[in-house]
């Protein structure tokens, strides 16, 4: 039997200000920072140890894990960073606040935004300011792999090249795998791994800073996944994630 | 023309308290963390950017990486951990004070065992809480790799293989690397690179967290090298390292 640990990065600036983040690349808030200590902190307590760590390229993810890691005493872990965990790109709305969009459009509207499984938002112009295309840390990636928006869909295709190429082999080779990520690159994971319908995966919201602990099987299918810690206060935290598109 | 860069973590709870570290894992003070934000913003302000970094496996260099990174928003560059980076060993010595020990053993005494080229102070036992051989990090070495104690001399000897094996490859071939590690892992590259010899190089300390530039050759032979920030302030710090042994 594998164990695989999958983490939300802690609350972020943009977090707070329910904005829309995608790739944006936002800090964490000193409620995140805490939030990922804790993480490692039960980590730690629950007698969780890894060989290597994956996270995304973005800092609240990345430092959501050197937390984690501090409080494990376990600093100099190999990390694997990759865009392909990522968040999901939030096309033209990345930067704006998501209970104003609901005022605007109505609740409807942003919750397809936020949870349509093939509906992208709006997408960005490659020419925007907001748009990452200039960004030196994908300067390695085809312009056509670099978003301009994504849906859900769009998420999963990305992030699964990465779990069959880069985590599962891992794995099968007897490494214990930690992922910092975010919320939505964690939900296509997890749609993945639970195999979740495409109109049942709306109802899985990811809390901040919660361990997700999967037990799998020799052949990766989950045998019982379970968050770490107080179960009511995951599940309330699951809760407020899936109530921040409401005007 | 290739450019390389050598930080010395910031100020450490064991630098603070004036004892021998070692192999220790110890924390960055307050003070080590500002030096190792310092060290980013000067690193971002004279326009270095890097592909790879390379670190010890001790959390005060590690953090201070992890520091000048963020200031860098370079959170998700590449790391490699190494132990051939590690502090010097302190053998015997690790724990206890500097002035202390001169006191009882006298400066001179002091003096041999923080800087004779190939006298190394007293040897840990193996059985001794302190060593390192049970330690998770170091599992997949041979027991002999894992020192007791070590004299400059023995750090060289472990340092080079990583120079030549890792670091000089990754810069011949076009990467711009970032080295974090510790006073004795950075004086036996100094050492190396400036062909300083074997009764010399006790006159040269390493500043806490102070970028140190060396532009070099074709063939990874130096041009010249220099402190990014105050030449007059890194000198001061470099003087107080140097003082650090006498009673």
């Amino acid at each position: 039997m594998y164990k695989l640990v999958l983490i939300r990065h802690g609350e972020s600036t943009w977090n707070l200000e329910n904005r829309f983040t995608g790739w944006t690349d936002v800090d964490l808030t000193p409620t995140g920072v805490a939030q990922a200590q804790q993480a490692g902190r039960l980590l730690k307590e629950a007698g969780l140890d890894f060989d290597v760590a994956h996270t995304s390229v973005l800092k609240r993810a990345i430092w959501t894990l050197w937390h984690c890691l501090d409080q494990m005493d376990r600093q100099w872990l190999p990390v694997r960073h990759s865009w392909r965990l990522n968040e999901r790109h939030y096309g033209a709305l990345q930067g704006l606040n998501k209970a104003d969009m609901a005022k605007q459009y109505g609740d409807e509207q942003v919750l397809v935004w936020r949870r349509s499984y093939d509906t992208p938002p709006p997408a960005l112009e490659a020419s925007d300011p907001r748009s990452e295309r200039s960004d030196v840390r994908y300067a390695g990636l085809e312009p056509s792999q670099i978003p301009l928006t994504e849906c859900l869909k769009d998420t999963v295709a990305r992030v699964l090249p990465y779990w069959n190429e880069q985590v599962a082999p891992a794995i099968l080779s007897g490494k214990r795998v930690l992922i910092t990520a975010h919320g939505n690159s964690i939900r296509a994971l997890v749609k993945y791994l639970d195999n979740i319908a495409d109109d049942k995966i709306v109802g899985v919201n990811i809390p901040n800073g919660i361990p997700l602990v999967y037990e799998l099987d020799a052949n990766l299918k989950p045998i019982k996944s379970y968050y770490l810690g107080d179960a009511e206060a995951a599940a309330k935290a699951a809760a407020a994630v899936a109530s921040q598109g409401k005007a």
